[in-house]
């Protein structure tokens, strides 16, 4: 029986281990993540852990509402230090969670506490854990150098000034690069409330009126060169499905104008418009050599009335089971055929289509890049040791997983950087495997290289950082 | 290697059979199966193993059909003696087959035999377990009692009188307490030549006429309170698809006139029925207490030539692959919104859903229940090993495994309850790897806790069973 | 640690060693192949290792392209040597890839070659492989006798002569029967400009003239009878999607003028067409004992510039998602419900789809043959280890796994029958597993004539081979 997250936590043979030993050396890229640049400015110092861990993240408000935690120790108004007992309480039935596995991989590498959280245990560590905060090194910007990461694509939006990044970028003692990445979704989502509103933030930001589908795309295109100005290497969309029909300039300003006048689009219409926009954006990014990253399969907001009370990524997201083969091959194969396919990553929620996907990739690969197409790995609701050996098994199978670009957080917490630890541990137990096995040979200079490049030295490549 | 389905039977390691010890001790709580409770009432002696295992059970006759036994000898006129010789034969080539486990299980628990049944020990075999029938113990009722059980769901339609359960419930000397569960399919199967027989059966158990949509809701609600008053606690529905299409009551009442005239109703039209029913019912459920169970993804009666020979739930039925994501979540929103949503438990029979609903359980959990939208047990085709640790480690990954409310039969026969035995070992080897592998602390006290809570106590809880 | 691919690869205890002994001794009938009867006849003397692994690949065209190969080394105007080594360079990073596995088992078993093939060794295998070709025993008829290949089903037209399958059979000295399998989806593809061409080419071999779909019939029902005297016992038609929408004769020779007379047919017509096809084929099929395959899921030649480029199966196709069980039941069921169901082989190459189509057999099993339907073994992208066994897995869960028909290589390369052994320990490790851990009896005579069937013995009672 294995110590409970030991040393050889998720290894269990000594090609593992020592494949790991390569693995946790590497530095840290973290090229999808949801933190705030204006938290790293600011680099405000906590209040708590409960601050910390429960302050916003809805991964764990949904394990404790699947609990039956009363919403008021979740987001409502109890003191942090009852809605960390709270948590506490949940922690020994969340048996088989991810994040059974992340709070105590926290605990054990931000404050070297190795006691498993739960009701008889919490009150000390909660009292521990606040004195370590106390004493320091648990702002953003210690935090992520603490970790060893070298780069962060941040996720903004196209009207985002991007001030914090250049602020950030002033700040020569700050090792870490923190670079925007190019997230179009309120262009895209022009059925909702908030495509208007977002519109207007779009021609304050770019400084003109937008009254047509062209202006759009001329100002989206003097968005894109502002962020590539930045550093900007990759873009990020999320479709609950996936859209392709095609139309024509004509059709799509008419669209437009009816958006304008905020007269209704059907869903034909919409998804006109999307293709559209999709098309040319697609276009430019690879004709700046950025990567196109496409979430598929979230089903967000599912849950009206806490959308009403909460808004938002409060945790009220799942997955949806829509065909996307189809129309994503038919989107792909439109670009390629133009020559205007950019590098792509193809992330899917819904695990049933891992070998959808997986064998997608090999439709559209080129010598541009090593894996221009790209199978992200296991994210959201697979960010667990299942789902992330699957995804793996699944590229694998079917692709070069030697060229795979790793690991993403996809996290809005500063804290969350252990999940590499925990990737890596997952890959070098999935390869150390099939080394015990004899299904690979015990060659540990190429092993060696191998997880090392998808730690870290296929993203940077990949990604192409300007230096 | 291991002995055959030993003692140690699915429990690979110390940590594994010391929590099956923890286990096997608890109770049996039968929530969901579809056990007759004029056969418990009539309590009648079998006649021999043949009939006990032959007589109605459609898993083993599908098995002998795939083997390419000829139906006089699973269904048809062939003596007992030699559709057990038949299904004997069979046997062996299940390799990989819940049905292998659960026949050796069966012998060993109710006949003290522990040879593997093939051909060359059919003949013993058979003579022995005879015997042991004659010798007693073998009826509905000592059956029961043998297996500690102490509740039983049984299924029942809106229009039973549910005279059996009265009858039975006088007995003071049979300790399991048998209560009804409400199926309100032949209400929903609006489109079928079931429905107005049906109706008439209903109209004659109410004694009233039901001459429109809100005459029928009428007399269901009257139902709902006569089955409340019988104990129930929870209701069952069975959806191919799952149906969301809001409606109004005008055009509902114009539906349902059609349906009572004989007149066609469409696609279209069923689905607003079925809407405007479930959300009725559900808010009925709500109201009570009681859980709504939802099982999706069955295909039913397949084979057209043998439904008009031997009818429904013969072995004809398989797993059908339609999209349920987006419908289910609107449906349960729906209820949400208006506070009627009860609590809820969803089965599926098609394993490449269990993230997609593992995940949608998140969004409507709240503080009424401990995990108060549940997420259904590996059911039917997914009644084996696999399927049972897939929907366990969906479950773990997405949810809150702990207050799982665990393992129904769902069976038809009175030898079906080793396969509660049969799950609690799938649970006690999962969890067992977890800790033996470091991933779970080796802190017995909690861990017997979680598998005795999920064998037991976490659905005695979630039904909120009235003394 | 165990040694790289030795004589225990993929046995990992002492029941799969000792079962595989049972199973590696059995011939090969390789029921399912896309070899070409004119290379057996001509039985070219093959120039080097490059010619024969890269010469028509795609799967390895594929595997290169992922890793970033330019296409001139692929399918471009490169040297064999210069695209072997390139091969060689991908190959460590193929890592869990079944490529990675089937050279190496290449190299093993026809070369005598244990080196892992990676840059630095590329120079000496190169050399070393291509000596022994010059040596001999490379020509199609040597690499299938040397491979104990007793019958060969190839993949022919309705139009083929199938005159290299007479000039093969007059050899008596070549022991191995290869005998024509009947593929008419260029008859059923009526949407595709290969259409009209493909029906001169009937009309020419048929030696008639083709006015109607009553006159299309009449000349397949010709060609299925020549090809059953000609040997033929199976037919095989692949699906992106399945059809299933009856129409009548006069609609169906409406659609049929439509086509002759180069109108546009929509979707719905092609369906009607499609359907009324397969009846009338499948029917056929089952009067003179044929097995039915169905290749459900293919997504092909997704890359529009590629396929004008190199045309089909160049390596661009993947797996699609559409849904299947409805349709496909229903197609099923027509023709059970009119005595017509043929046996039938249901494949699909979405793993997602394994449990539907798992189950979905046991809706028309008979006492015709054992396992009348059967669950295909893993295909194309999931013919490796966890595709496999998977499929083995879904196929004993809810079906009859000792009756399964095995393995097929599905290959243009005579290269590829190691695929077989790969398919066998594969075999021999899952049910060594079960063995290993108590869920089957150690009971080797049982045990082994499992493995020896489903490696060989079930697939010629299958088929019914005429002696």
């Amino acid at each position: 029986m294995k110590q409970f997250m030991s040393d050889d936590f998720l290894l269990d043979n000594e090609p593992a281990k020592r494949l790991f030993e390569s693995a946790s050396k590497m530095p840290i890229f973290d090229w999808h993540c949801h933190l705030s640049p204006k938290e790293i400015y600011e680099n405000r110092q906590p209040a708590d852990i409960a601050e910390l861990w429960l302050g916003g993240d809805h991964y764990k408000w949904r394990a404790m509402r699947s609990f039956g935690i009363d919403e008021e120790y979740i987001t409502g108004g109890a003191s942090g230090h009852d809605k960390f007992m709270a948590w506490a309480k949940v922690m020994p039935y969340l048996i088989g969670n991810p994040l059974y596995h992340w709070t105590h991989l926290e605990l054990q590498r931000y404050f070297g506490i190795y006691e498993p959280l739960c009701e008889n245990t919490a009150e000390v560590i909660w009292k521990r854990a606040n004195e370590k905060i106390a004493a320091g090194g648990f702002t953003p910007r210690e935090l992520i150098d603490g970790s060893n990461i070298t780069c962060v694509f941040t996720t903004d939006d196209p009207a985002d000034t991007l001030e914090y990044h250049k602020l950030i970028a002033k700040d020569k003692s700050f090792k870490c690069r923190i670079i925007p990445a190019f997230r179009p979704d309120k262009a895209l989502n022009v059925e909702l409330p908030t495509f208007l509103p977002w519109l207007e933030s779009l021609e304050k930001a770019a400084g003109e009126n937008i009254e047509s589908f062209a202006g759009l795309k001329s100002v989206l295109l003097d968005r894109i060169e502002f962020f590539d100005a930045m550093g900007c290497r990759a873009s990020d969309q999320a479709f609950s499905y996936v859209p392709f029909t095609i139309s024509d300039d004509i059709e799509l300003e008419l669209i437009f104008s009816k958006v304008l006048d905020r007269q209704p689009v059907d869903a034909d219409e919409i998804d006109k418009y999307r293709t559209a926009l999709m098309c040319f954006l697609a276009g430019e990014y690879a004709k700046r050599g950025w990567a196109m990253e496409l979430h598929m399969g979230a089903m967000r907001n599912n849950n009206s009335a806490m959308f009403k009370k909460l808004g938002p990524d409060t945790g009220f997201d799942s997955i949806g089971d829509d065909r996307i083969a189809f129309k994503l091959s038919r989107f792909l194969d439109c670009m390629e055929s133009q020559g205007r396919l950019p590098k792509t990553i193809l992330f899917t929620l819904n695990p049933k289509d891992n070998y959808a996907l997986g064998s997608m990739l090999g439709n559209f690969q080129s010598s541009e890049a090593s894996s221009k197409l790209q199978f992200g790995s296991g994210w959201w609701f697979n960010d667990n040791i299942d789902g992330m050996r699957e995804q793996m098994k699944a590229l694998g199978n079917l692709g070069c997983l030697g060229k795979f670009v790793g690991m993403v957080t996809d996290s809005r917490s500063f804290l969350s950087y252990p999940r590499h630890e925990y990737f890596r541990r997952i890959l070098c137990g999935l390869i150390g495997d099939m080394v015990e096995s004899g299904l690979y040979p015990a060659d540990f200079e190429t092993l060696s290289k191998i997880v090392e490049d998808i730690s870290y030295n296929n993203a940077v490549s990949y990604f192409g950082l300007k230096q």
